[in-house]
């Protein structure tokens, strides 16, 4: 299949117009600390000293996993399907923080194990109804891994907006997340598990044997897309596409937190470029959160000690995203304000 | 005079009803994180389980300090009225930001030395044209310090929202806010100190030996009030004031960094109960103010090393605010949404 490809945003004269534009502004120079970081970075994605962000919106995609056999999740899989119908009636944490902050939200119905029926504001594009439980075999075909890859690359081709944020949904897929970074970045399994929705320390130790079982058990799986289809889950791989296209097209990518960030992590090995146009939203409360962010040397931008998913810190980052790019286009300048700059 | 009497919102029953409303929403226990704390916070405030955040406000206060004259700030002292200017004129950070997330803003002149004649949106509150120099004597006299703490409450006294957030601007007032910092708390001052608008490592070790001459000079003033008056400045007495009162009507106070935050040291020796009623901004990268966030036992919701003022961090930290208001009041619950709940 054709992967997107991505350019990186690096432009030494860009730089310095925007250190330049940054340091005009009527505040101490660094005083804005990691807002000033971010509006660099959203002037570089640009390509312009004039940043807009325009028409917001995440992406939740929801997907089952075989996995969830081993008895993983602290929550029955039929919550998967159960959350998707609460997102359509405007329940959930993410409905509530999108509708806040000027989001909107398209739901997409990646791989549930539910037959939902056509409903007005899902996008159906089930690849099949929940994964394999990779502890026995691979979760997906290679041929279901590419449709879910070209099922983002599609979705992200319909979007007007240059901002968009990745949640998602899916019981046990935090084991799924776990599996592809111990598998992507070597880590010890042991420090890629962690408490998912809530199951205790006994039943992280069991998804710690689940997935290192799995991981003997597939020995030899090296390739980053093999990686996604032996151990991913349709979510986290139309993630993936989705993110490697939006990427491609310049737009802003607000990364939420474990399991997107695990498709992140296999759309960066295929296209490193892509962390230049990635803003990461928070630091989880999940436990390998972090050393996965230390991994892509990513800075979060909130640490509330949340571990709900469905992009809901993507929601609640917006408003950062927009100060950065607010500061830059709409702040006077010492000089247009006629205030006297710092003595020397 | 008459300070306000602020009561503790500690309510057993109440904190119980909280929890319940909390755990009942879909979404794993505790998921939320800070959220959650702060939305029980909100609901012990507010005395109820929904929680309505209504008209949130800014108030930034302005005012001139004499011990600027001993060189302690990186900008000459005309910047403080020249900002108020930017203010008025919609240029400053603080303008962008409460713009952005839906926060009106007033603007206090509690003593800024400049003559700024009748200006429709700027609050004349001005106790005089800067405060005298601590160095050599009380910043203000006690008549002063206690018309400045009077002006903060009668300002308070006519909002009519129940969310006010705190800034301030004021050449050299990192240094008015480390003095109180180190009178207050007892913490050495070289760990009080920071760079303020941004001088030197010697401008700092100055900004100590400044500070560090004058508490010699002004040996056995120890009420609080009298620490105040020494040492304080106008916008910070005025903060103090507006911040008493603010408690007292049982708003919630969002605090913003290191100089508010010193006006907030002041407010809670007097009536420890105030903390039941703020929320923290940030942590800023101002030198102290981690420390002094620490005394108060403070877990700021935002991290993004800003030290620009303004009430900045508070217009920022608004959209958290509302989004711990707003899943309290209108996430479905497992009941409604009928989602299956945890097993056990």
């Amino acid at each position: 299949m054709h992967l997107p490809f991505i350019t990186a945003t690096a432009n030494a004269a860009l730089s310095m117009q925007l250190d330049a534009a940054i340091d005009s502004k009527t505040k101490p120079p660094g005083s804005l600390g990691m807002l000033e970081v971010l509006a660099r970075q959203l002037g570089l994605i640009q390509q312009t000293t004039s940043v807009a962000l325009t028409e917001p919106v995440i992406l939740v995609f929801a997907g089952d996993h075989g996995v969830a056999a081993e008895g993983v999740s602290a929550y029955p899989q039929s919550v998967t399907w159960q959350m998707v119908e609460n997102f359509l009636a405007q329940g959930a944490a993410i409905n509530v923080f999108a509708r806040q902050n000027g989001c909107a939200l398209v739901v997409v119905d990646a791989g549930v194990n539910h037959a939902f029926g056509p409903r007005d504001s899902l996008v159906d594009r089930k690849i099949a109804y929940g994964t394999q439980n990779f502890a026995n075999q691979a979760a997906m075909t290679t041929a279901q891994c590419a449709q879910a890859l070209a099922d983002g690359i599609a979705l992200v081709d319909e979007l007007q907006g240059n901002v968009v944020g990745f949640g998602e949904m899916g019981i046990a897929n935090t084991t799924a997340g776990a599996a592809l970074m111990h598998k992507l970045t070597g880590i010890p399994v042991s420090d890629c598990v962690g408490a998912g929705t809530g199951v205790s320390a006994e039943g992280v130790r069991h998804k710690q044997h689940v997935i290192e079982a799995a991981v003997s058990h597939h020995a030899g799986v090296d390739d980053p897309l093999a990686i996604l289809a032996t151990f991913g889950g349709f979510e986290i791989a139309m993630m993936a596409g989705a993110m490697l296209r939006a990427a491609e097209r310049r737009m802003v990518l607000l990364i939420d937190g474990f399991i997107v960030t695990s498709a992140l992590l296999v759309a960066a090995r295929l296209q490193p470029a892509i962390l230049d146009y990635c803003v990461f939203a928070h630091c989880s409360g999940e436990h390998g959160h972090k050393r996965m962010l230390d991994t892509l040397a990513a800075r979060p931008l909130l640490q509330l000690d949340m571990r709900l998913g469905e992009g809901t810190a993507c929601a609640l980052a917006l408003p950062l995203l927009q100060a950065a790019a607010g500061f830059l286009r709409e702040m006077a300048t010492f000089g247009s304000a006629q205030v006297a700059e710092k003595l020397d």
